[in-house]
């Protein structure tokens, strides 16, 4: 792409040359010629040699860049021109002949089945999805359109992917929850886990993270919710839209989480946890069970609201003053009591 | 079943229509014809069309119910009705063409291998137990009967399972521990990890959970014990019988949990810590090495009982109202120390 | 090998049967004739079969033991024995039938590669490198000498490994890394995730680990580094050489931590944290996004230096008495007060 085509697509103002070829985006630390970068505030004194800079309104004075192109949010637009100068891959249709397909199952058009893989019975691949090398699809599964499942996924049977659904390497979908009821003698049996897994539209999920199965009713992820490595969501669970939740989070049976949360990593949540629409956790935060969660900003275990939580932070910090005060305190009167005996 | 067959299975009294015919189980919100669903306290002023409902005894006034059974425990009821409504699939015994067996491997009768699997050398497979796809099996493996590994379990060399293990997809079973000796220029050198792992009968673990072979010795999981998800066992840890160990919990090296305990999620065990008989460990808490954490309920970081924790809570949120009083008490100590000095 | 033999490799002091033949390591409290194990400190009264142990010199009384052999570090010279007692295995050079291999693909010399593994386009495997069974290399991956790749590992597309690189089971190298933008209508819009991943040399991954690809530039695990199971290492993340990270920690985009650091268990770090060398954090703790982690040991969250982190933990706990006293204060000083109206 040309930088006056790139400025005509996210619809910016442009600077420089506009003929400068552009075929890669990089960082701006080390974008060169024919690359692309974005800087999201004041470039300041920066030097570079790239072919374009992405750059806020009233920033268009990037000493070096070839050519400029000013816009209202620069990572959003520069966002935008990597996806089209770096597409995602799309596999040709192709079913590898080691594959194993029930007989039932139905596959779309231009799909692609690496080697290894497994597709159970009565299950259903939407058109353009991409199962790759070894990824496991278990029977009564149904998969949208234009969905990818890296190496190594395994959705188990009866879970439903909308479309464009991008699940990463490992990632284990609809295993059983876990739950228990303790038997006379002391044993464990295990109580059913029997219902399934929806995945809306647009959710990605990284690398070796768990969604469990419903026991008895659904787990349930969100159109458009983004969950990153290693997380892990009990059965039950309900994910609302446009959820972003960050690596080694863990999620208890029968949390709610309403639409437009931001969740750090390593989020604790008890069971019947409810979020509301809005709220931001930070990373580490520990959620009692059955607590409701208003939108603002939390953190700490027991969460709290960020500024409560600060507050506290900071008189714990200040205890060693504190006890000096009382020890002041202490002397200061036992002087006075010896002054009135005195007297 | 109808609604008599289960009363007499579960040995509860039945009310109501004891020809009802039962298919399936569900949760009370949900429950309709054909359906059994139960509630544990007082139904209260609950609606249901639900084919049938357990109940506690004293309880059997169930709005709508077509039949009602009261038991002494109706959870622990209904997961012995929907395990027999519901039964785990059982998939009937093959080899499939493409698995890869080692010619000395012992494979016991009814054993379903599904695709991709592979089994080592000297390795025996118990009666009925279940391979499914992409699971593999190192060499000198024992695995007993009735066991399910789920697709892409992995299960290394000389590790021993009980019959009727569950190992969920992408649970590791005895892969090296973390253990290295730094060297004489700085670098690391492995620690011998050469022991192995035992997993007893009745154990079912969670998907992606990790459970490291012993240094030296072995790493064992008793009988009965459920381990949750995305769980860290590290090397010769010992744990007990019926013990649960919610999601994320990570056990260093040669810590030991006797019988009966029950782990909440994101817990982290130091080094040798040693968990006695009956202790319950809240979420996120934290356990310095070398800990002995008696019988009782324990939370926080470093770990205390509960009551200790909770108080102390309570302290450090009264630290603004502390302060306050300190300030207080340094204004009226001025005061006193004026009106003497006026005297 | 024989006592003599070993005395010689470890360079220590032999004492008593240099002949004892020696077949295999065991911990101290295990090994019985024809085993060697190792007393780190004093071995006091302690009683052994052993065929040989390695002491600390000047502990050479070692109670029943066939042979004994003093070094100046113990734990380092058994390691070293048992190193070639049990070495790890070296499978024999071998491409599976089931394997997938692209045509332009790099085999080098004694190369293993077991049943059900692929390796793509233009990728190249280093001479001596074991891929076991179900192992998946993508395309344009470097891969060097004597690496092992158990099973269901997965490394995408344009990643680097130096020699000697050791991923357990499942670990996935080089997914997309978590980045989004919000679009105008709320939607997360994905954040270019085109950088790569590069493993330096005799680097050991544990089971079920992440590691994220750069988003633009690279993420990189330096030489000598190891990490354990279930640890998630965020996009563009700089590890430095010979660090020791425990299971189960995050770490967040952008992250740099210099050599030789020590991480624990569970440890969470906000992006863009640098880690100076030679800082030990413990397990649990939390970094703040940016903060600068200086030499020395740190604990908590937020992050404190260990001894500043006891001093407040103790201070907490000294709250009751902090309050008993504050209450006391007041009470005498209500005494003074009537005493002074008194007067």
């Amino acid at each position: 792409m040309r930088a006056r085509e790139i400025a005509e697509f996210i619809g910016g103002r442009l600077f420089g040359n506009g003929e400068a070829e552009i075929t890669s985006a990089a960082d701006i630390s080390a974008a060169g010629t024919g690359q692309i970068a974005f800087i999201q505030g004041d470039p300041g004194e920066l030097e570079t040699t790239a072919g374009c800079v992405i750059v806020g309104e009233g920033f268009e004075d990037v000493s070096g860049a070839e050519s400029v192109i000013a816009v209202r949010n620069p990572k959003l637009a520069f966002a935008s021109v990597a996806a089209r100068l770096h597409p995602p891959t799309r596999r040709k249709a192709e079913i590898h002949p080691s594959a194993v397909i029930a007989p039932d199952a139905k596959i779309g058009e231009n799909v692609f089945v690496g080697a290894f893989c497994c597709v159970g019975e009565r299950s259903t691949i939407g058109s353009g999805t991409q199962l790759r090398a070894g990824a496991k699809v278990g029977d009564g599964v149904a998969i949208g359109d234009d969905c990818v499942l890296h190496p190594n996924v395994f959705v188990e049977d009866g879970s439903t992917l909308g479309d464009r659904v991008i699940l990463h390497a490992g990632v284990v979908v609809g295993a059983d929850g876990f739950g228990y009821v303790r038997g006379e003698s002391g044993e464990y049996q295990k109580f059913p886990q029997i219902g399934t897994v929806v995945i809306e539209n647009d959710v990605e999920i990284g690398p070796n993270t768990c969604i469990d199965r419903g026991a008895l009713g659904e787990t349930r992820i969100g159109a458009g919710t983004k969950i990153d490595n290693l997380v892990q969501v009990g059965h039950n669970v309900q994910i609302g839209k446009r959820c972003v939740i960050a690596a080694q989070t863990g999620i208890s049976g029968s949390v709610t989480i309403e639409d437009d949360c931001v969740i750090g990593g390593q989020v604790g949540f008890g069971d019947h946890v409810r979020v509301q629409s809005g709220a931001v956790i930070g990373s580490q935060a520990g959620i009692l069970p059955g607590k409701i969660v208003r939108p603002g900003v939390w953190w700490g275990t027991p969460i709290q609201p960020l500024d409560e939580y600060k507050r506290q932070n900071a008189h714990v910090k200040g205890l060693e003053r504190l006890k000096k005060e009382v020890r002041d305190l202490k002397k200061a009167l036992e002087k006075i009591k010896e002054g009135n005996e005195d007297q």
